[in-house]
């Protein structure tokens, strides 16, 4: 890709966020639903402005990377593991229940047992970098909700690596490998363990000794190096690389650079997560919405089906947790879905295990939670005050 | 490429150039010389840690954009249009000398009239990054000598641009297009002209209306955007991304923003600027420079001579300047070669204009003239004081 393309590109992005992020919040809504919006707008399906490249894909991947990077360092890491346990229930109920009602509905609705328990697991993942944005743009990051819906996020993402190795049993050889499964668990569970104790252990002396140095932006670029390397390491575990991302701010959360990095991080995340989030909007086939087209009739039906199924099981796994919070505010921040959905529904396409239609179904229900949410999380936490 | 393999590269150049510019500090070098050398270490050509690829190159590309642009937001306008005159006269004196005394000692050497003119033209642009993270490494960004090098450097680029055009129509017409020059350089002039005079009255204007949106960062995301399309038009005209991008730097540091925008990028250079310097060091294939292997020799001597007359022909142009100001300073400032002279030589290469020894002399040429100069340079910055 020429020079010249990939600059223009990357003004259209940033141009078309910060217009679509003002709109949203003139109509009072969050950021992120307009920079969304925008991205629909100058996408391959409606302007054609910006296309897919493997360039701006992994910008928009470093996008992710830096978003929970923010979020991790912006944590306090005390009020974080305090509600480690509240955001393991919230894990396990939210993966659960929307397993088991996408099952039901797609049996309900004719389809076999393997492509049903197919369809049930592409509703189990949350993808937390919505509601991140959403609680970011309303200050409101440091809440216990923010911080068990991320934490619920991570365990999330075991399970759904879980999931899909059994799911992958099930069908290459019809039998689940239990030994298969707990190794599984246990590198996750070993990377995040180790990540933080020896995070904790480590960062503090690295950061120390990397003080010392006295070369322009030294601390800062380490601080960024370590997020690099901790998505890589999770990323290496089988797990997605925000999990390492936010691990690695959340070590760095505990630190006295903090603020230091806090504030240089943040021009950056300026630059990198809209790209994100416009690319997000940008990938949306907007002629699958056409409801003139019969072609989309069932597929859009079955699409509604899954899209109630998957925000009813999110929505439950709020009440979770037993703690005076927000429970309808927890569960709502569960709903979008995103990146991991569709990987294990590519993964069923190409398997020939689910069928075309199916997976445009899929696709449009993530895109409905998507979007649904950020207007209606922003209506839950303002009728809410902060302190609650 | 996959992502893991893209943070992993990311690190690697982070954590290089971080500890070759601590380094070069402790040896009293500036930054900028250890993150070359830590990019030869890491390249291809010694441990291979760092390979190139599309996305890190356009990523250094970036950097480059963003180094400039920093300088622009940095400089003060009045004073950067005091200097032009003499940024003029050193780009004039910096173009003549280094073609004349390239032509001769090609000829002399035995090579024919074309060849000669080819070498002499490959002598000629200024590379100005180095010269500014040296200023910016010791603090001197905003002196005069550092005004005009940077002026004389975009110049520089305007007949690079003119003498390319030349010698293709030499070339392949055997005569000189007196209309196609005029073309070219009435574009050049008209996009800088242009850009000045339209920035200045369009930025302030624009920057009080995107004052007024209230959606996170967007002051500074405009600005940046500001500099994308920048580095885009100035392209499209043919000259050097880094040029628009310098420009906008400039018109912006006029604004009640300068000090917004200064602290605001550099975490974003912090990050991208090291990448370019790393991959011009990774780049250096350090086969060339063994002198125990004889098919090296004839073409190190010539090497050896192209520098000698690159590095006179652009310490005189320093005394091209009449006024109260560091001769011998702006004279090194502008010995750095970089792009375009490999460009040349790349063009001449690919239609065969010139041999592939005579290609690797240039290229050792550009190397030792980048590798020489940060030293150098530090050493006359120290020996002078701030307020000269």
């Amino acid at each position: 890709m020429e020079i010249s393309a990939v600059l223009l590109t990357l003004f259209i992005i940033l141009v078309a966020a910060k217009i679509g992020g003002e709109i949203a919040e003139y109509f009072k809504q969050p950021a992120v639903l307009g920079e969304l919006i925008a991205g629909v707008v100058v996408g391959v399906g409606a302007l054609g402005l910006v296309k897919e490249s493997d360039f701006i894909n992994i910008l928009a991947q470093i996008g992710a990377i830096i978003l929970l990077f923010e979020a991790g360092v912006t944590s306090e890491y005390e009020s974080f593991m305090k509600v480690k346990l509240w955001a393991f229930t919230v894990a396990c109920v939210g993966v659960v229940l929307p397993f088991i009602f996408g099952y039901f509905v797609s049996h309900y609705y004719g389809l076999g047992v393997i492509e049903s328990i197919f369809v049930g697991a592409t509703l189990t993942a949350t993808s937390v970098g919505i509601t991140v944005r959403v609680f970011q743009d309303l200050g409101r990051i440091k809440s216990k909700e923010a911080q068990i819906v991320i934490g619920a996020a991570v365990v999330d993402d075991v399970i759904g690596l879980i999931i899909l190795a059994v799911i992958i049993g099930i069908i290459t050889s019809g039998s689940v490998s239990v030994i298969n499964i707990l190794r599984i668990t246990g590198m996750a569970a070993f990377f995040l363990g180790g990540a933080l104790i020896v995070g904790n252990v480590a960062a503090p002396t690295l950061l120390k000794f990397v003080h010392q140095m006295r070369v322009r932006g030294v601390l800062f670029v380490f601080a960024f190096a370590f997020c690099l390397i901790m998505a890589v390491a999770s990323q290496a575990v089988g797990l997605a690389p925000i999990v390492g991302a936010f691990a690695a701010g959340l070590i760095l959360s505990r630190t006295e650079h903090k603020e230091h990095v806090e504030r240089q991080i943040k021009p950056v995340a300026d630059i990198f997560v809209p790209i994100f989030f416009i690319m997000m909007g940008a990938a949306v086939n907007v002629s699958y919405f056409n409801p003139f087209n019969p072609a989309n009739h069932s597929m859009l039906v079955f699409a509604a089906l899954l899209f109630a199924v998957a925000v009813a099981g999110k929505l439950i796994s709020g009440w979770a947790v037993f703690a005076r919070v927000n429970k309808l505010m927890i569960g709502v921040g569960m709903m979008p879905r995103g990146e991991v959905g569709l990987i294990f529904a590519a993964y069923g396409l190409s398997h020939k295990i689910i069928s075309q239609p199916l997976y445009v179904a899929i696709l449009v229900m993530v895109i409905l939670t998507t979007f649904v949410t950020p207007p209606i999380l922003k209506a839950i936490i303002q009728r809410c005050p902060p302190n609650s």
